[in-house]
């Protein structure tokens, strides 16, 4: 095993940072290699927002559901879904109106080339020695979000990304065995409760020495918990930033 | 720069590779990192379907746009979102229909997740010395591709990719320049016009070289081309497959 692949396995989410800077150097490498991550058609459908401003992180700390660790981190980007530079692009050479938002396939293009970038730019960090969390809570209140970044039609927040120096050493989350995710040639709806079986005892397991003792919850119980959860205006949000999902 | 940020930024999409196998053994490393990447509320919402069968693979390569690579590539993986795996798991504990796959929110979770994990897989593979390419023409027909693999609804196909010792040395495709993607506080469409021309001058050398003189395309021009190639089928698709982006 390499050292990049160790690096991949051995990723822990950290929501708790030293008060060590993140150079402007560092965050220059963590962006470009976002920027190299691969991008559909080379659309590079995506735009980060670093939030510099103390008094905009505390309110995007409040709107992602009082995490404290938005507000706290060295640094901390919104990962933006954006075909308002496609749109602005095809406009130079084209009268009509286009609207690339509208699509579907746009709306998929652009989610998982903010992904992708993300992805690049989570590596690149902890290659550096530096701990990373994404905050899906950024889509809590997205609308507010995208007001507060002046974000035009065609941008979405997907999620938000913490960087800096760990102050924390949590246990690795242990994941689906890899045949629940993986199989060959078609998908195996017939293997899928075994494998949720299987995870749900070492899910309990973890949960056992991560709260020493507190809480033995399976995965199976945690995501019946989460479904109750969701996230009910998202579809209503996208609408209205222009993305018509058509 | 340390080695893992010079791997990320050194990526080029590979499109012709050896006969050389890819070993169980870098696959099953390729996969445990895509596994190790973040996932929202570890839903780990995506499954990865493996194409070994020769026959299946023609007709994935065909469905895709003809593009040989997917047929001969020793390693070819399609990316499944999938929230039929999570849909499953709380249905042990609660008796009523929840559809998951019917809101926007968790197609969005399940996207990115997808994309998260591939990405990992992507470096995981560069890291051993593979290339890669990512094959939207999966979405060309993704009902058909849907048949083929036996996906449930709450499964969809997000993207291929293509995996093996690269057979050549493509030049890197420049970026937007980093002011066009980065911003600090808010979004900046004052910005986005002079990004584009830097860009598009960057884009005609860098075709201008590939093609050897042959074409000298512009970034926007080739966004304009692609605009009227929109896969216009996803909306009704997802639907079918049980995604109904309420």
């Amino acid at each position: 095993m390499n050292e990049t692949i160790n690096l991949l396995k051995q990723h822990r989410s950290i929501r708790k940072f030293t008060n060590e800077l993140v150079s402007p150097e560092q965050l220059r490498d963590i962006v470009e290699a976002a920027q190299s991550a691969s991008t559909s058609s080379n659309m590079q459908a995506y735009s980060i927002i670093g939030i510099t401003d103390k008094e905009l992180r505390s309110k995007l700390a409040e709107l992602s559901g009082h995490q404290v660790y938005v507000a706290e981190a060295p640094v901390f980007l919104v990962w933006c879904a954006d075909l308002y530079r496609y749109d602005q692009a095809i406009k130079l050479h084209k009268d009509e109106e286009t609207e690339p938002a509208g699509m579907t396939e746009n709306f998929i293009v652009a989610t998982v080339d903010a992904a992708l970038a993300a992805q690049n730019a989570a590596i690149a960090a902890e290659s550096l020695g530096l701990g990373i969390v994404y905050i899906g809570g950024i889509r809590n209140d997205p609308a507010e979000v995208a007001r507060l970044l002046e974000l035009p039609k065609g941008v979405y927040p997907v999620f938000g990304m913490c960087i800096g120096v760990p102050d924390q050493e949590p246990l690795r989350r242990p994941r689906l065995p890899l045949e629940g995710v993986y199989a060959e040639n078609r998908y195996r709806p017939d293997k899928v409760l075994e494998a949720v079986h299987t995870y749900d005892h070492a899910h309990r397991s973890y949960m056992i020495s991560r709260s020493q003792g507190k809480s033995g919850i399976t995965w199976s119980e945690a995501m019946e918990a989460k479904a109750s959860r969701n996230r009910t205006h998202m579809r209503e949000f996208l609408s209205r930033q222009g993305f018509h999902l058509k």
